[in-house]
């Protein structure tokens, strides 16, 4: 079972995830890895959409060896004016509300529209429990072996801003490789949906309904950045609750000021498992991306996440740099615990730390 | 007319403010500055609860001169084992709430208990406004007036961070002075509750009712942040409005998980033009101090802000030191140009950046 202690987030855990690579699986892919292609071939593979040379590309961007490190750069750089075409949709809710299914129903509808989708995920928690989300590929069967689906597990990484730095990556790559349709799943970790909506055009919160009070156990500010809120499991019995849940979203919804897009963030139902509702899912999409295209707020938006992602970078790297300094990291805890007891202030203590770091 | 093009509030812009300081107190503040105490008189003066060391004190954390700078640390930490004992309100609300009508009876009424009360102010817009927060004191002619109380505007900066350090650690002279109520105000400009935010025990909304709808014009996060909300000008025809905002506040507040403290934030409404509900204000704060001191909250919190804020100083230091760095500052605007349009991906551009600084 997988450990929710970072998340504020209410509902059930999860269902604990089978092992997700087969041995015999696992064979075959060492025995390829055995032949190292290079960015060249790399680059040229993905602009001939070879989900293979995809894959292993997306693989250097999630090594942690430095000499992959500058191979990904490049292949990165390679893809780049090819990247972009493309809808980005994030997709987050809690455990328990069918994110798999919906994902699987979603995906093969927007293939039989003639779309290709890659689905990428960002869970800084995978590093402990071994990549749950996306990791049991056998809850999307038909995804995953559709033509035209790309699946890809979360990348593991120490920190979320790691996992998120790769995702984006791997994002750049996907499009370049073909797909129009990227879509990202988060659980909900932490501020991973913040790290999501900073990279998607498209925002969406996935529910259910009757799970007590509707409106508890939404995190701080999950609302706010949907762009839409799906309830999932109308069906059955459900119907009639999902729709009571949907008047109580969209009422909930009015509460928030108004987007910078001029977008009216819409509720809809659904059901997954019945396969019902997924096509009105689709459809805010594309009436969304009508609204921001032709008010160019889809362009200025992609253009602030990108300058965002590299102050972002270089903030973090700034940060990493400070605090794995070994005479900062010996002596912080001593800091913050005279700063907790008011030995010291906090300004000086900072003072002292700093000194330290650019002596 | 102030600026009010950083803010996400929607409420009216606020009465243009005459100016601050008139000629005769200049010349006798002057006259006084003339002789410059030395760290200790001042210390020992703010520990003599002596008002004019601690606003002399206060003017050396709010100096530019690095030698001054070197002073007010020795200050601060001379205050430190003396400080602590207060509680911290963070009062917000747009202009046209009546917020400072509002702080003079909440103020008043608190020295008439026994109170000693140091009024503060997060204002980084007071730069271009030249300190319209608290700038005109003669809104509070009471209050500035009585002996159990002490009214400092908001510091000028060039960023919040700085506005923000610079309130935090006039805090800590002031219960160094003997206050025990710290009120620190902000009109709600970028960040700034957030900044009040993480420097209270406790945060206090002021809306007025009958602006149109009452859930319009809320910045993000700023309903979830509040302890209370106070529904002022509740008087004449505006009685009835108020109770109708006080419902539809309750109800909004619902909507909210819990908080961490166990509290669940109150509604209620007053005039603070006819000195009525001040006073259950206040006992909603006694009210919640007795909660937070039992479960041992208001401690874990205020140990937390400390390391925040020590953390937070060590960020924006580093930041600072990166984008003052020239080499860095030359370059940055093209490389945020080449990563909007995609010539380059943000994580390659903060790589190049980051190597330019290390070197």
């Amino acid at each position: 079972m997988k450990s929710n202690k970072k998340s504020a987030l209410k509902e059930n855990d999860g269902i604990p995830q089978p092992e997700s690579i087969s041995t015999s699986s696992l064979q075959k892919i060492v025995a390829k890895r055995k032949v190292q292609p290079s960015v060249n071939e790399l680059i040229s593979g993905i602009l001939q959409h070879d989900k293979i040379a995809l894959s292993r590309a997306i693989t250097l961007i999630e090594s942690t060896n430095p000499e992959h490190f500058e191979k990904a750069n490049e292949i990165i750089n390679g893809c780049l004016p090819y990247a972009n075409q493309s809808v980005r949709i994030g997709i987050t809710g809690v455990p328990g509300v069918g994110k798999s299914t919906f994902i699987e129903a979603f995906g093969t509808y927007l293939t039989s529209i003639g779309k290709k989708v890659a689905v990428l995920a960002v869970d800084p928690s995978s590093t402990i429990s071994h990549g749950s989300i996306l990791g049991d590929k056998t809850r999307m069967e038909e995804l995953v072996k559709d033509e035209n689906a790309f699946i890809r597990p979360s990348a593991s990484g120490e920190t979320l801003g790691g996992v998120a730095r790769k995702t984006r990556e791997t994002i750049i790559l996907c499009e370049a490789a073909g797909f129009d349709t990227i879509i990202i799943e988060t659980v909900g970790v932490g501020q991973s949906e913040t790290a999501v909506h900073s990279m998607v055009d498209f925002f969406l919160l996935l529910k259910i309904a009757g799970a007590g009070d509707e409106l508890q156990g939404i995190k701080r500010g999950i609302m706010e950045m949907a762009d839409t809120i799906v309830i999932n499991k109308a069906d059955g019995d459900n119907v009639a609750k999902a729709k009571l849940a949907k008047t109580e979203f969209n009422r909930a919804l009015h509460l928030f000021p108004a987007k910078n897009s001029g977008w009216i963030p819409k509720v809809t139902t659904c059901s997954a498992y019945e396969k019902t509702g997924i096509d009105s899912v689709w459809n805010i999409i594309a009436e969304y991306l009508e609204l921001v295209k032709n008010n160019d707020y889809f362009n200025a938006k992609r253009q602030n996440q990108n300058q965002y992602w590299m102050l972002e970078t270089i903030n973090e790297q700034l940060k990493n740099h400070f605090y794995t300094n070994p005479s900062i990291a010996s002596s912080l805890e001593n800091y913050k615990t005279q700063v907790a007891t008011n030995q010291i202030s906090p300004f000086a203590a900072a003072q002292e730390l700093l000194k330290k770091y650019f002596e």
